[in-house]
């Protein structure tokens, strides 16, 4: 991705290795500073996942890889740290998967550099062939509407519903986006609207209650990440993603989720059987530690939804463009 | 409505009249704060439609038919205090209707305080009425979700959205009340809200995006206000509505608007004709002060969004709930 750092545009990933160091940019402090910190040891690589310097599942897949690396520099052990890092965000899938991964490589005796940044590279290019393949649904002066952040800064480069854009624009095209701030939390807001801002496309935030009303207006197509797809096709991600769906069929506009491979959950067979976590009220209630709701008002702050599968247009995947239906092929190929 | 003031509930409007004076709740540091006002001259009551210490668009008539009545008290210029209030605010029509109202009513000899209470007593009475005819689509236990603030800071008392909520629970009905926080400005976690926390309704405030969420998970009514009601039943009201309609729709659950007749315009055919304001994009990007988006970045703030009749259940009037094909005939009605 394209970033401003010390005042002049580089092309940066969210963490990377260098010199024996992994350098990362600071997510806590985005949007309005830009500042990379450098990770010598695993103990730093594990507080920066646990205080969410590093945010996204594959990003902290990329953080874990490289912990076990410097876990292997600086001589620690491996068992230790592989517990160490899986400690601190209990529920990621791609952490433990990428702990594991390194703890194989280094059994197997495979050059440690050579094996974090396999790993590495394997997401970034399935977000690069998600670009690829999703690139064409961006027409000349379209216009497109995406919700939270499924960018760069979650997936280490590209992004997954960010990547056709990217693509789109180093192609050359102009074009337009709608960003839904997406409340609680705002990551549309705060890093969506940053990541377009630092590639200089241009685009607008929105108050996600004015979704309707801007697809209503005009909307060529709308494109969102997804956290877990089941069997059927049902997708969950953050909070309004459902809401957007629906709207977009109603009013003709192809609605679309761009994710790798990875996060179909074949174990699911709709989007009944998928959990809804639901996070803390202050979410809410609070912004900064200030308490804007009333004293004593309760609040719901369910953090994704399930849009069912006949609102999906597509998704966009490092194989190509998959309609649901295809979801079920695609077990089929892994199973044979 | 009920409210807690220094400590205790007592049964109070959002202003009134009382030995000479007008009491009015200080709108501007609701909720965290509930504070009552003394006015006695008509120029402090310019100053707190001016400062926001009052408003919708009702409570603001309300307001500028009391300050008319203190003018005539202090022995004012009745031309310069009218002229006055109506700078204050100057798009609110029931501004100029109240001031006209009261200029007419004092060249005519009428009582001045008949008059103003006369004045505002109508406003109450007619949400009083919507109350009633909305009451029976709250039933035992039901499930109701609305937008913004419909409420009785806004009209004085009952509100108009609010008002079959509060007949519903003074009859004894126990529901459930979903309030989607309406950003940008948040008037329903911080006005709804806290009405429906002084009634003693039970309530959640919920991100806009979730509303879809919790439509999907079971809703049995929405109602919501009005701005304006074009003469088809197209109308506008706080961005963030038209989302809810459509999902509604797709949802099999009704959903109403609750607005006094004052609210239709016949000289408007459809929505389309209905204009758009666009208010200032810090309320957006910015959070008492504090910027939240990226520097640089953009937002659009539609104030409004129309939601077309096809969408509407019914309109709940002091004179019933009707259908849009109705409004013709309310027109002819007032015509013949």
């Amino acid at each position: 991705m394209r970033i401003k750092i010390d005042g002049k545009y580089e092309e940066r990933r969210a963490l990377w290795y260098e010199k024996g160091k992994v350098r990362m940019i600071d997510q806590r402090i985005l949007p309005h500073q830009v500042k990379v910190l450098d990770l010598t040891t695993v103990e730093q690589m594990a507080e920066a996942i646990k205080d969410m310097t590093v945010r996204g599942a594959p990003a902290i897949g990329a953080a874990a890889a490289y912990g076990m690396l410097l876990a292997k520099q600086q001589g620690a052990d491996i068992a230790g740290s592989a517990k160490l890092l899986k400690s601190t965000r209990p529920t990621a899938h791609d952490l433990f998967f990428a702990v594991d991964h390194m703890v194989k490589a280094l059994e197997e005796g495979r050059e440690p550099v050579a094996a974090a940044e396999g790993y590495v590279e394997s997401i970034v290019e399935k977000c690069r062939l998600i670009g690829v393949h999703g690139e064409p649904l961006i027409k000349q002066d379209a216009r497109v509407m995406t919700h939270c952040n499924a960018g760069a800064l979650a997936t280490v480069d590209h992004g997954t519903a960010l990547a056709p854009m990217r693509a789109a624009w180093n192609k050359g095209k102009g074009f337009f986006v709608y960003v839904s701030e997406t409340r609680p939390r705002l990551q549309g807001m705060k890093l969506t609207a940053f990541e377009l801002l630092n590639e200089g496309i241009p685009h607008a935030i929105i108050p996600d209650g004015a979704s309707g009303h801007f697809l209503r207006l005009g909307v060529d197509v709308v494109i969102v990440g997804a956290d877990r797809i089941a069997a059927n096709g049902d997708f969950a991600n953050k909070i309004g993603t459902y809401e957007k769906a629906v709207l977009a069929k109603e009013l003709g506009v192809p609605f679309y989720t761009a994710a790798p491979i990875s996060t179909f959950d074949f174990s699911i067979e709709s989007g009944e059987d998928i959990p809804i976590e639901r996070r803390a009220e202050t979410e809410v209630t609070m912004i900064d530690d200030v308490r804007i709701a009333p004293e004593g008002c309760q609040a719901l702050n369910p953090s994704f939804d399930v849009t069912p599968h006949k609102y999906l247009a597509g998704i966009i995947t490092e194989i190509g463009i998959l309609k649901p239906e295809d979801i079920r092929k695609v077990k089929e190929a892994k199973i044979s």
